[in-house]
């Protein structure tokens, strides 16, 4: 089976993530390009892409909990992601695998996919927190690359950032505290559904800008993202943070909330502090 | 290479957890007896045991950040830890494997390691956040388990909760949020190295025993540890927080601090709740 034609899929997510399964088991896509920060390919999307594969390969549709371990550049190019299906359960299927690029491994994943719903209001239900306090969408500020590190990304996605959280953009004094806020959609329209939330774990702007350290490349060296449950319609809000940044490491986790008020996702990654 | 002599070891947790790397790359030891919890063998050992086999297979000596998905439980018996060394870098090297006993893959782990120091206090240093407030390790009360689901870890393990969190064992009115506190430290006065953090991440009783639920068995899907750095002498303290409760899933997210304040490992998992 050939790669699909790109130019069938309506939204430019479809088109960059979709992948078909061939007989050989390997599930083959492409590195798209114009997803990337400064020539990289950014980390949530090549961690939609592995995924879409491997959903494939497990034969469940919904990424539960997944984790990436980021080992070298995703550069536009074809991409092959094998995999293994280690258990296949009753509810759950378990996948490790691999997305594969010009003969790399770009990211080694190991992810459990089942089927999700909208979330369950009747089970037992206790949480403690709530989405972030955000201004209107319209206050919210488009988060912009600059020249040095363009972000071709941001065409294709609609990010508003809380004004407090973009002084690192405009030069004004942070808020020394490691967090990033704001509203997420696809600039197409395209819904937000369960393998989208990956990208989203990975597509603000480091929490770490608004602090008072040199700001750089924070490469992740691992991300994991639990999906909760599938997204209502519209825009998500999301909130990031990282609160031990120390030891030349940090983590920052992520919540995902629909626009029904359900945490549809958390995500936590560990990166690497400039040296 | 026969598996060690477990008689050899001076430490409960060396003799449970060491394995041998054969000359066919595989590592071998054993499920021990007595690293369970009601007749499963505890999720962190589980954890600490694949990883011993594979930091030998990738020649690093410190887990750096690791996830298990359980696939089926363990029981007492001879373990293989097969796995292959995805990438070897100068700092860091990915191995993604599995631990197998009775013939059947009991977790598959994707870890990556290296060599851990005991904390940069020189570098980037941002910390929101502190060990948790508990009083002294006499006023705290020891982990036990019951008639119904006896805990023989416990012979092994020293943990004392916070005197509010134990409310699940006496019956009390419980405080409500999902929240459980202690101080960590091995019987046998074993040092607490980067290995067992992995086994602290899961030893602990669920949080979410504090909360008004029916309590019962709440099955790990997934676990992951980030270790930070290398523990300083003396006991641990820990605290492990459930928010998000709903939709038959929930997360628990542990801290663990060690004796000069320097946060050593963060923790999360995935659990589902009893249906």
């Amino acid at each position: 089976m050939p790669t699909p034609d790109t130019n069938a899929f309506q939204h430019a997510f479809d088109a960059a993530t979709t992948t078909s399964l061939d007989q050989d088991g390997v599930a083959r896509g492409r590195i798209h390009d114009g997803w990337d920060i400064g020539g990289n390919a950014n980390g949530g999307y090549l961690l939609a892409l592995a995924a879409d594969g491997l959903r494939r390969i497990a034969g469940r549709p919904d990424p539960v909990t997944i984790t990436a371990h980021y080992l070298s550049p995703g550069v536009p190019g074809d991409a092959e992601i094998v995999g293994s299906v280690v258990k296949s359960g009753k509810r759950f299927a378990t996948v490790s695998g691999a997305l594969a690029s010009n003969g790399r491994t770009v990211i080694q994943v190991l992810g459990t996919f089942g089927e999700l719903g909208a979330g369950d209001p009747h089970g037992v239900h206790v949480v403690h927190g709530a989405p972030p306090s955000l201004p209107p969408l319209e206050q919210c500020r488009a988060r912009v690359g600059n020249p040095n590190v363009p972000i071709p990304m941001m065409d294709k996605l609609d990010i508003r950032l809380h004004p407090d959280h973009v002084k690192y953009m405009t030069g004004e004094a942070r808020t020394g505290r490691a967090e990033m806020a704001g509203w997420f959609s696809f600039a197409d329209g395209r819904p937000i559904d369960t393998l989208s939330l990956l990208l989203i774990a990975d597509a603000f702007p480091p929490a770490v800008f608004n602090l008072d350290i040199p700001p750089g490349w924070v490469p992740t060296v691992e991300l994991t993202v639990h999906v909760r449950a599938t997204p209502a319609p519209g825009p998500v809000s999301c909130v990031f943070r990282s609160r031990f940044v120390h030891s030349g490491m940090m983590e920052e986790d992520g919540e995902v909330w629909d626009s029904r008020g359900t945490l549809v996702a958390l995500s936590r990654q560990l990166a690497l502090l400039p040296r």
